[in-house]
């Protein structure tokens, strides 16, 4: 009577973790993905002759505490290797002035970084206050909640300059305004990463490594060991329930996992149609602005001159700059477009974009970085079936108002995705948790309807938990 | 070729308000509507024998500068009467105290009644500084969009119970949360009703007028009118563009009038898809939420107090009460469950829902309410093809990060609904202004297109707006 066991919708890194824990544990999954490719928000462009050669035109990074990823990508034979950071960062002040530094954050004057470090510190106090399991439960949580961040930042910080770089910072991390985001959504993404230097730093955080061949493998390798049991090209609209099953597009299953973000999840319809909070959660997280611009040179020059690629520019547009060279690939240099500027860029001819990119560059790194030999980018929210990156936030007031409603299954739909993560959300790690912990859901759910010895699933929930 | 010239997506007020405007400038219109109604949000079901006895599930007032829905009852020879409002009015503080009153506010204690009076002026000469054709172009506008409500109400109210009174009337007006507004959107929703008090008053205000017979007979007799040219049950889930015109549905067009809520226009499937910030803007207006309770009485016993019928109930969950009764028709008493109340009551049993309601009105009027002939109830949220109450609201970094978008055709696909007016946003006055602006908008773009005269259908477009 059923097409499969289990139906899951969307093959980026969550749907997939989902699927192979439940093809794992001997159940018939099938995965419906509405795009062409596997991945989701990953994408690995090659550049070169050789297949490790690639641009990143989505989620890159992985950093030494994202277990789940670093875990995954063992299992997969997939290396790593650091983000290049040798040699002096840059920073351009609001003037156009540039200054070399090392580390996170630039060296400010004094009372500067007094503000900075005392804003930096309030702020970590406030982190260790927050369960990332759930944040609405907070000692003053809608206090926390009721605040933007660009309120907290007004608050907190004094000078100017300490006001932009924490600007820079949510930028960077969100790909939305300050404004955009509470001040409890800030704290519990912290929390949720272990710590606030874990999101921004390089080295010892999110952005201290990268893999070997880029991150679309680890999905593309997932799906090879997957075989026909995932489908490309198959966007599922519909979702319908009964008292025996569910029915995604046109496959009849005993169990839905959608591992989309839920700005697009409330774009399915669902008959019966989904609880009201339930589908005024997806009005309230709205996906964050990026647009992703590489230029591949001849040669890593900016090296040469002693610098590392690293930059961060007030000016902008591409305010936070990074050198993208794989090893053994061709040299490059990326920028992030986030927030307002991703927005108001968004609608330019892609010429006007390229040229107030590469001009960055070369106030950054000299008239070489007008020449790349390739320019490629990636505007996420220009993706039906992902309009945003990197995740979807939360602004004042969503998560005490919703985040309860966040993991809870309806009936015989659960939710996967790096949006329901509670560690790394928002990042690949957090994807593959989410898969995980859906895969356990359905397991513990489904245990006596699959016909299993009693406690066989729950012990194999329990089992993908574990790893 | 084309089915018609102009296809309009929904059937409420704007929607059909455009079609009549099109039609009678001589344009072959069709008005795809997904329910089995006319109306969207406004919803009249009888209660007694007459037909115009009826409870408003839906939208329900109108105000004296609500010149566009007035005009349009007049046009259709539906009469207004007042809301009741003889008695005195209702205050139940936190602590279950009852207290009489006249007008729009209790009368509290003098250090409380100073400290909401300085509140209320503040928010008055913020509100004088917005053009609400362009809030984002107010000086500090984007200092205005960064706080969200709530966090100007606490930096505002120093006395508790003025911060409550402050966050009953953001519940009353966005039947959301003050976390979940922004400061700049209270201010332009504000300056799109002509002012503060415009919003809370019944008497000169918001809540003045009631329609003879019901709300939705607007629509209903507007698609009288239309005959053939409304269908229902037909939702819309695609609309595909190309050279020569739009295909919504399967009904192909020369234009269409998307005049649904922006949260549900995002769900509709483009092709091309909308270029990223126009998708990112329909996940940034999120609905209210709502649930209208109204129970019918053999008798308006409370009149027999003294009592108006009004009443504000700080605990609760009935917090904003009115006499309902139509005249001649069955007496009744209309609670709202806003904001919190309805996400968290959204989801219990209907009985123990109805049960708090009644409780609440036989805290405020005695024994007699918990014995009503009739109960009716409705969720907005729960409602697929409309998903919340009243309007969509725009928290913090929405309206300068993405206001700019909101009317802005994409080709030759016109955006009406209420969230679109510039007079009267979220109410039904603001769906009929946004409707003939749309109308009016395509007159102009396809003028030449449909064959007329140079200049004939720009005057007819004027035309339009000039009514």
């Amino acid at each position: 009577m059923d097409d499969c066991d289990v139906v899951v919708v969307g093959a980026g890194l969550a749907g997939l973790t989902a699927a192979r824990e439940l093809s794992g544990a001997g159940l018939d999954v099938l995965v419906l993905e509405a795009r062409d490719r596997v991945g989701g928000r990953t994408l690995s462009q090659p550049v070169g002759d050789r297949a490790e050669d690639v641009v990143e035109l989505g989620g890159q990074w992985v950093g030494p505490t994202q277990h789940e990823i670093l875990s995954l990508a063992q299992d997969l034979g997939i290396e790593t290797y650091p983000t290049h950071a040798t040699g002096k960062n840059l920073f351009e002040d609001g003037g156009g002035k540039l200054k070399r530094y090392t580390g996170t954050i630039p060296m400010l004057a004094p009372h500067v970084m007094v503000d900075y470090g005392q804003a930096d510190l309030r702020l970590k106090r406030l982190i260790k206050r927050i369960d990332p399991e759930a944040p609405w439960d907070a000692e003053h949580a809608e206090r926390l909640d009721e605040r933007s961040f660009a309120t907290w930042i007004r608050r907190t910080a004094k000078t100017q300059t300490a006001r932009e770089a924490l600007t820079t910072a949510i930028r960077a991390v969100f790909s939305v305004e300050p404004a955009d985001v509470s001040l409890l959504h800030v704290l519990f993404y912290a929390a949720a990463a272990g710590g606030w230097d874990d999101l921004l730093d390089t080295e010892g955080g999110a952005q201290q490594d990268r893999l070997a061949g880029g991150t679309q493998q680890l999905s593309v390798r997932i799906a090879e060991e997957l075989g026909d049991r995932v489908e490309l090209s198959a966007p599922v609209r519909s979702i319908r329930s009964d008292g025996d099953g569910v029915v995604a597009g046109e496959i009849r299953a005993r169990r839905v996992i959608v591992a989309v973000p839920p700005a697009l999840a409330g774009r399915i319809e669902y008959d019966p149609p989904l609880p009201g909070p339930r589908d005024q959660l997806t009005q309230r997280m709205p996906m964050g602005s990026v647009i992703k611009c590489m230029a591949v040179y001849e040669e890593p020059f900016w090296r040469e001159d002693g610098l590392s690629g690293q930059a961060i520019s007030l000016p902008g547009p591409a305010q936070v700059v990074f050198d993208n060279t794989p090893p053994k690939g061709s040299p490059g240099l990326i920028a992030f477009l986030e927030g307002k500027d991703a927005r108001e860029l968004a609608v330019v001819p892609e010429g006007e974009r390229r040229d107030a990119v590469l001009r960055g560059f070369q106030r950054l790194f000299g008239r070489r970085a007008a020449h790349p030999v390739h320019y490629v980018e990636k505007d996420w929210s220009a993706e039906p079936y992902s309009r945003g990156c990197y995740a979807g936030v939360l602004g004042p007031g969503a998560w005490t108002g919703y985040g309860r409603l966040l993991r809870e299954p309806i009936g015989r739909i659960h939710w996967a995705g790096t949006e329901t993560a509670t560690r790394w959300m928002g990042y690949m790690d957090g994807a593959i948790q989410s898969g995980k912990r859906a895969a356990a859901e359905v397991l513990r759910s489904e245990g006596a309807a699959f016909g299993d010895a009693p406690g066989a699933r729950a012990a194999a929930a329990a089992r993908i938990l574990r790893r």
